[in-house]
């Protein structure tokens, strides 16, 4: 009877309110599957700050250490908004965290059903059976870790910053790893962003690319494209792509561009897996919502679990190996929905139901 | 009766197509208002490696330094897609003419008429009204051109890459000069865009724009924005915006991301001020199609001239001080598309008109 050790960083404003029902979720699953529980919440973000006066406790840090994953919310708000941006709970948060559990490998689904193609931006026709693409994104080097990262004054009396965009072909090999398992996974076919045409990291990027592929993964259908094309392509026609892979600074705004494209944040799941395994032999790794804390619909009642219940099942299939419960999850949301039950963001004028209700739903199909 | 001296680099594939149009219609207005159009075309881009060994010749470069503007088409295409990202014909001809004219200011307007809504890949209920935004992209600084940018083997064998990321403060503020400027003469309401939660060069960024409109343009309504929420933004509700600025890199990403929401890159133009005035004292620019080569429609005398004939219009307003007549080219494309004359990828399936007869009809209006 295998125990599923997780530390819950719930958050802020709507973040306690979703982790709520995942935690429901997971506890059906797990009593249908013969699964020991054995969760620690910790305070982490705004909610670090008020009661530890730090976005990421130590406390809180320790209790990630002793488990074998982290079940994530979201972070900030309004509340803490007056901060510097280095101070914000988001950013001082979920940096330290992947630096310290050195979370390289981001995997977003940018799922949009069929059914719900009305949640996105783009005309229906150009995206008929919905969306099913995977944004790779390498998360702990490029321009967020370099060094230097300072400001001077020069002797003229200007100021000068300056950040440092850095990439090791170790780095580059560790990301492609996880691209490479994921597409095999899907339709085979990998897409690799960059900017060889400008950037010395892109040019080292398509290199290592390109070798690690033709050696490890030759039965996959490699591409290469431009960072700023397949900022186009991503709102022309997502589907074009299968699964993308690309540096972090360039992930960070793919992946919310892809996002969008979805429709709904409230749908979104996503893994950061580190370097490290678990106590499992696993990936030890972070699963959290798209979107963030949503302090307009916060206390209602009527935020859209989804994202957070996807991302738990994420988290069992990639830190606790349990892809059949994982795939009955998604299956479960996936019926949920589509059959009609639905959260205000999705719902598209029809009569919406509550965060807890929409678990109901979601159980109910387990 | 002023004389209009410019280069013409018209580049590969349709390149020349449409800026023999465009030629055109300056022709035209120069007959009307009594002008003297003085250009001397040049090779750049494939035509430049394939006459010269070079995308940008050194006899390319002197007619561009003999003259007070660029003209520009566009260039690259298959013939030159086997060289390395470094020496492909687009970024090995404008990295070199942006840096040798500090070409530092990229505007570019995002505009899509409420008669083309159908071009859009976006839901029409989000752009009832079409879209009418700017882009301000610094276009010299950052990570294009920042120095350490190199590869280096370490000593315990993996390969590292480096690129640098540097703004100084005097940087941000000549870009800014130009987006307030713009911003004066349209709603008044600028975006700033940056990643400073990540980034040293945009907590700069943001010092920077914060101190320097509050001095030079409180009339602003200024709002500051971080770049992967833009991305979202700009997919989800592109006219919350006016004018946006961003830094290099950033602005590559969105104003790409801009032009596939605003339809068909064959309507949107772009200017790239330098920061030396020309012979008239006014400031110096390369004036270019936001779109490509189109090598598959290369020949045919079908491609869109328009974006080649408002970037002239922008020549006319930023290099020259027609203010006037370039308004008057912007509203003759209006009125000539609007009415119905149009090209193949504004169309949508009616009948649709060659190169030449887009222009004609352009021709037609003034
Ligand atoms: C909060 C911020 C530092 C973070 C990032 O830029 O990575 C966020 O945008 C994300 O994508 O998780
Ligand atoms: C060709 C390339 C170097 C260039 C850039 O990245 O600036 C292009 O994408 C552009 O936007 O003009």
């Amino acid at each position: 009877m295998p125990t599923l050790k997780f530390a819950v960083l719930a958050g802020d404003y709507i973040g306690p309110e979703v982790m709520t029902e995942a935690l429901r979720v997971l506890a059906h699953v797990a009593r249908q599957e013969n699964l020991t529980l054995a969760y620690t919440a910790a305070d982490v973000g705004g909610a670090g700050i008020d009661r530890h006066g730090k976005a990421l406790p130590e406390s809180t840090l320790k209790i990630c250490a002793e488990h074998d994953a982290i079940l994530f919310g979201s972070v900030g708000g309004p509340k803490w908004e007056k901060l510097p941006p280095h101070e914000q709970p988001e950013r001082a948060a979920l940096l330290p965290l992947r630096k310290h559990f050195t979370l390289f490998a981001n995997i977003r689904p940018g799922l949009l059903y069929r059914e719900l193609t009305e949640a996105s931006p783009l005309k229906t026709s150009r995206i008929p059976d919905g969306i099913d693409i995977v944004c790779i994104r390498e998360l702990t080097g490029g321009v967020y870790f370099g060094q230097p990262k300072q400001t001077t004054t020069l002797p003229d009396g200007d100021v000068q910053a300056v950040d440092t965009m850095v990439y090791r072909r170790s780095e580059i090999e560790r990301i492609l790893a996880v691209a490479i398992t994921t597409a095999r996974a899907r339709k085979k076919k990998l897409c690799s962003i960059d900017k060889a045409n400008v950037l010395e990291t892109s040019v080292l990027w398509r290199k290592t690319v390109n070798a690690y592929v033709a050696h490890h993964a030759p039965d996959l259908e490699l591409s290469h494209m431009y960072v700023d094309n397949a900022a186009m392509q991503l709102a022309r026609n997502p589907n074009q792509f299968d699964v993308f892979v690309t540096e972090n600074m360039f992930g960070d705004i793919l992946s919310d561009e892809m996002a969008v494209i979805c429709g709904s944040l409230g749908m979104l799941s996503s893994a950061s897996l580190g370097a490290s395994k678990n106590s499992l032999g696993l990936p030890f790794g972070l699963y959290e919502p798209a979107g963030g804390t949503a302090p307009d619909i916060a206390g209602k009642g009527i935020a859209n679990p989804c994202a957070q219940i996807l991302s738990a099942a994420l988290m069992l299939r990639f830190s606790f190996g349990l892809e059949k419960i994982a795939t009955r999850i998604e299956a479960a949301v996936r019926k949920a929905v589509t059959s009609g039950t639905r959260t205000s963001d999705i719902a598209f004028g029809t009569d919406a139901v509550g965060t807890k209700a929409m678990a109901d739903a979601i159980i109910a199909q387990l």
